[in-house]
């Protein structure tokens, strides 16, 4: 077993849920005793920002890879394919997550996984279980988290138990939690000063499934037609990414919160398939999907649902 | 999401623990209001019998296969390769274990894994956590699998919490731990009335790494010299199974719990990648291998530690 410092942090391009769980876990690993430090694998983006900003915390530090045998904890992914470079060596001392399971390890570990609707839920517990103070800014900064992962509280992925947790957190940090919820979201939606490029890697990730390279990129606006008017400078950075990346699929999300829908770009060489996960037909490379707002709860499986079935046939 | 029933049912060549946690889980959830049955996916071994005999329970029904959706709960294992036919397509509950993690999900699942020596160890927390009352009939059995899986607390797989556990469950089932934990190990080392096939096959577990199929097969005994008597009816089964199921690698090993040594006999046409994990050179297909007894802890991370190592140069 590998000794030092446990290297905390959760998925490349990391969202709200992601750093707060990095700050959050690493807080609590060192209030048990351990020598742990928060990391992130990726740019912060504008609604993380303002979380960061609000509960007055630094930034992790960025890392981009890892040494052999370092002692780490995995937060809010457990794909090493939305991971560090140099995962595959690392010695992963525990994994907590709320997505789907991909995972293959050497030995057994100590993994945490619920299907709630954000990790900063089950970090709550944890802190219950440990018998450690929740202080005002960790209560933040997890409450954030929440109702960030949870699209205050209306994706299909929240559960009784993130709404609970979050009301308790509001409580314990001090505010108001629609208020600050939706001032949170509003200064995630905020595109104008991005590029292209930018834009679809805000929130986007990667994954492999069988013989598919997928990337389902996703951002949240409560307009859609302002971001469809950067349709082809986003077309033009997706093309990009599938040429450099070879990239199967790309399937970008614009989701609108309020209306719960999701206007998808989709490029690549199988198409064909995202039109057969959601029974359209794709226009101008377009396609909106009424009461799609779930990356996890509903894009992915239909994807690999209709991968599973074409392998059968 | 399916409805109905929740299977739950541990790993094929089913040991105690497998038995106990598909037992006390399918009770913890009818105690806590849902429908669930035990089953088993293969014989009952001769120790899981005398720990089902000592604390009257029926072994639980066979299970060959499963219907499409099905609601499943796994204890003791998450490969799917160790698991009951039409596993893809079941939905997975829950997942109980504290083996290494080798699972592909399509959606988040409820996954508890622990380091711990024993899967009955995180059924006795889960029991405490739902505030479900551990009656000494279920005591006793949880108590079965911790003495099983530890070796009486001699493997290296073994920390304090299960010891811990198993203290509290021998008082709880009103029984002297150290007499009835002797008598259960012991009823487990009798062979003199097994086929060459059936000792190998009494607790063989089936892998695939990369590209090697590796199948790994322990028995324990406080006599070696008794099982290497029946060496060429052994090898002969090995090879049948090589033959019949395409193994790469078939490793079987003599374990002496008391001396903490085990001998291997191991056959194939990868043996090279035994002889380099272990630094050793096999004679006559045999290998003693000193201080080494789990399987888990010791024998598959040495080889994938082998495998990995191959792949990098």
């Amino acid at each position: 077993m590998a000794d030092g410092m446990i290297h905390v942090f959760g998925h490349t391009n990391p969202d709200t849920d992601s750093i707060s769980c990095a700050i959050t876990m690493a807080n609590l690993q060192n209030q048990i005793g351990r020598e742990a430090q928060s990391y992130r694998l990726g740019e912060i983006n504008k609604e993380t920002q303002y979380a960061l900003n609000t509960f007055e915390f630094k930034k992790p530090d960025l890392l981009s890879n890892l040494d052999n045998n370092t002692n780490v904890i995995m937060v809010d992914n457990n794909e090493f394919s939305q991971s560090v470079s140099g995962i595959e060596n690392a010695h992963i001392q525990m994994v907590v997550d709320h997505h789907r399971l991909n995972l293959q390890t050497a030995e057994p570990v100590h993994c945490i996984a619920e299907p709630v609707g954000c990790a900063s839920t089950i970090m709550y517990k944890l802190y219950k279980q440990d018998d450690v103070t929740i202080t005002p800014k960790i209560a933040g900064i997890m409450l954030s988290a929440i109702i960030s992962d949870t699209l205050m509280f209306k994706s299909p992925t929240c559960t009784e138990q993130d709404k609970i947790t979050a009301e308790r957190l509001a409580k314990i940090a001090g505010i108001d939690l629609y208020d600050y919820g939706y001032k949170l979201l509003e200064a995630g939606t905020d595109i104008s000063s991005y590029s292209g490029l930018e834009i679809i890697h805000i929130d986007s990730k990667n994954f492999q499934h069988k013989d598919l390279k997928l990337t389902i990129s996703q951002i949240n606006s409560s307009n859609l037609e302002e971001v469809f008017k950067r349709k082809p400078e986003i077309e033009q950075a997706i093309e990009q990414r599938i040429q450099t990346e070879n990239i199967d699929l790309f399937i970008f999300l614009a989701t609108d919160i309020l209306a719960a829908n999701s206007k998808a770009i989709v490029l690549g060489n199988k198409t064909d398939i995202f039109e057969k996960a959601f029974q359209t037909k794709l226009i101008s490379n377009t396609a909106l999907l009424k009461g799609v707002v779930s990356r996890k709860k509903q894009i992915l499986p239909a994807i690999i649902e209709t991968l599973e079935q074409k392998i059968q046939l």
